[in-house]
């Protein structure tokens, strides 16, 4: 927690459940991506967090941005971001979000289907686009590969297909999955765009750019490596594979950019022992659950770090649920928590590194809880 | 679908994801329920749609609530129901707003727990207060048990401390877990009930009130058994264990209610077989996911029927996915399901029994996208 938000926090007490986010935290984040891979063009994944005070600020940084959606778009605009900074960054787009992008002056585009294709060249031609591979995501506590891109094979017939049907080839793209904490899963990935750029050339085709995707790490509540050592780790492959002869990079940090400077501030519902005794087991309920703002729990995949005004003190085992009556409003229950033994209703925690991935999956009004508010400061 | 809303998406074409409800065929699942448990008091769970449109139009049946927050509370005091007929239904209540409940003049409240109790006894004083028992969850497709409840021996002891503390130990409650497709699970739950109602009565304690939850299933895309059978078992079941001295029985239905009420219609934005092989995986991803309204397939577990403009036409195993760039936002792969080889990105289907638990588990604007409309004809 960054001490701007400890002051706030304390000052301010504000209404739980609530989201705090250091917005100067953000652009110390992007300074040190930007040191660590200065070749690269960063575009901020803005479904990380689109908030405008985010968005407003990486504008003044000089960032670009990848949107998965219209919906995107218009904010990234709304912020001030020009079309030449926005990457259509979903492989999966309507037309009629499309037409409205292209003719918002956006000109570039992923895709990894034929159809997505077809729909690109009718709707945005002679656009720029990018195809999306699938990469191995060992290594990811939230991976993605399974959704979305496309064999080295199929990728290749793609690239000629899009130069056939008028639009630009521009780039190939893969994601190594998000919280990926493993910096050799872009050595083997890296190697495989490479291999698929020499094919590529062979046949006419210039690959000029190599999207990295995001995925770069954050501490929840064990060590990352340091994004020196994905930089490291990036540069080094790139050099190996490509030679002299660098494509343009982009990278599409959204977690790493945002996550660390966000906490949750949350109160304490009830703290029981069901079934009355001793040895059952110690259920934690708090405001704030998976259905408002905790979805990357699913799983138990994400783990936040708890901060209690009894840290320090004797803990015990704890399973952390939300307030809904739903069932599998429960966060942590199979790998449960040590929180403080002295721990009572009407408490607030802190969940710390929130910044990211938890004000859009807030559901609109579940149980008949309404949003978490939000406070960037 | 009702003949009613498949007119209203013929004519009206609204724009997508959107639910359309039949709130007509909300009153007729009313006047159903009541005619096969005669005896029960019907308490809505709000939580399964909170739409005013529902929420009056049950009103003026009569109905009671279930109420899982204060929200839901606030929203059935604007629909016109009158404090008698609520109940804050969740065990996990914030000690705020039990005291704004019972300002209102709520004085029928859950617990499960100590310290739940205590915070009833000093925010409600001498409200009616009933403990909810954890059964078995068996048989349900949504369960609840872990979450909720207490053991028998515990649940008598609450009860006990209940009256010490000057509440009102009015009733006992279980819930055989959402989507229960098994008659016979109500017969294990109230002969437990039972049980503890005999033993109260030795220490003093008249039971007045059973709650015997919902659950009460709607058919997806298989067959289940017929509110009837649900009223026969639950009736033989009271009568066995309680003789002629039937407490008073409330039954909390949601999903029954406004499930096949509703229809969501949505575009299909994309369909390919990645690899670029017909032997590849076939995926349709529509425009609305398990962030935006369809959280209730989480594992696969509720199984939605798809009806599209292709029907009896050959078919294919299909994975189904959402709109946005999250890996986890998929909701049938595991046991695909069987759609028209036609269907293309651009085309309108519909899913079939969406009007619970859809609207409110939407999220707000995850990776941009706008939470679903809703018409309520």
């Amino acid at each position: 927690m960054t001490p701007k938000i400890a002051r706030y926090l304390a000052e301010q007490q504000p209404a739980t459940p609530c989201l705090v986010v250091d917005v100067d935290h953000v652009a110390a984040r992007y300074a040190a991506l930007s040191d660590a891979l200065p070749l690269a063009h960063i575009y901020y994944a803005v479904k990380a967090n689109p908030a405008p005070q985010i968005l407003e600020r990486l504008v003044s940084l000089g960032s670009s941005f990848d949107a998965a959606s219209i919906g995107e778009i218009r904010q990234c605009v709304a912020a001030g971001a020009t079309p030449d900074r926005i990457s259509f960054g979903n492989t999966v787009k309507k037309v009629s979000s499309i037409r409205e992008a292209f003719a918002l002056g956006i000109d570039l585009f992923v895709f990894d289907s034929v159809e997505e294709l077809y729909k690109l060249a009718d709707h945005a031609p002679g656009a720029r686009v990018f195809c999306r591979l699938a990469v191995e995501n060992a290594g990811a506590d939230w991976p993605l590969s399974r959704k979305f891109g496309t064999t080295l094979k199929h990728a290749h017939e793609l690239m000629l297909m899009a130069r056939d049907l008028g639009l630009d080839p521009y780039g190939l793209s893969f994601h190594v999955g998000s919280q990926q904490t493993q910096t050799d899963a872009y050595e083997a990935a890296i190697a495989r765009v490479a291999m698929l750029h020499t094919d590529l050339k062979n046949d006419g085709i210039d690959v000029r750019m190599v999207n990295l995707g995001g995925g770069f790490p954050v501490r929840y509540n064990s060590d990352v490596p340091d994004i020196d050592d994905f930089g490291l780790a990036i540069g080094q492959a790139m050099t190996r594979h490509f030679g002299n002869d660098l494509p343009q990079m982009l990278v599409e940090p959204g977690r790493y950019l945002v996550a660390e400077a966000g906490v949750v501030s949350t109160e304490v519902v009830l703290v029981s022992r069901r079934g009355g005794k001793e040895t059952d087991p110690r259920w934690v309920y708090l405001d704030i659950g998976r259905f408002s703002g905790l979805a990357e729990t699913e799983g138990e995949a994400i783990r936040y770090t708890f901060r209690t005004d009894h840290d320090g003190e004797p803990t015990g085992e704890t399973i952390v649920a939300g307030p809904s009556c739903d069932g599998v409003d429960i966060m942590y229950e199979k790998r449960r928590v040590e929180l403080p033994l002295a721990l009572k209703s009407g408490e607030r925690i802190e969940l710390l590194t929130t910044g990211a991935y938890v004000s859009t999956y807030c559901s609109t009004g579940f149980n008949g809880f309404a949003p978490l508010s939000e406070h960037y400061i």
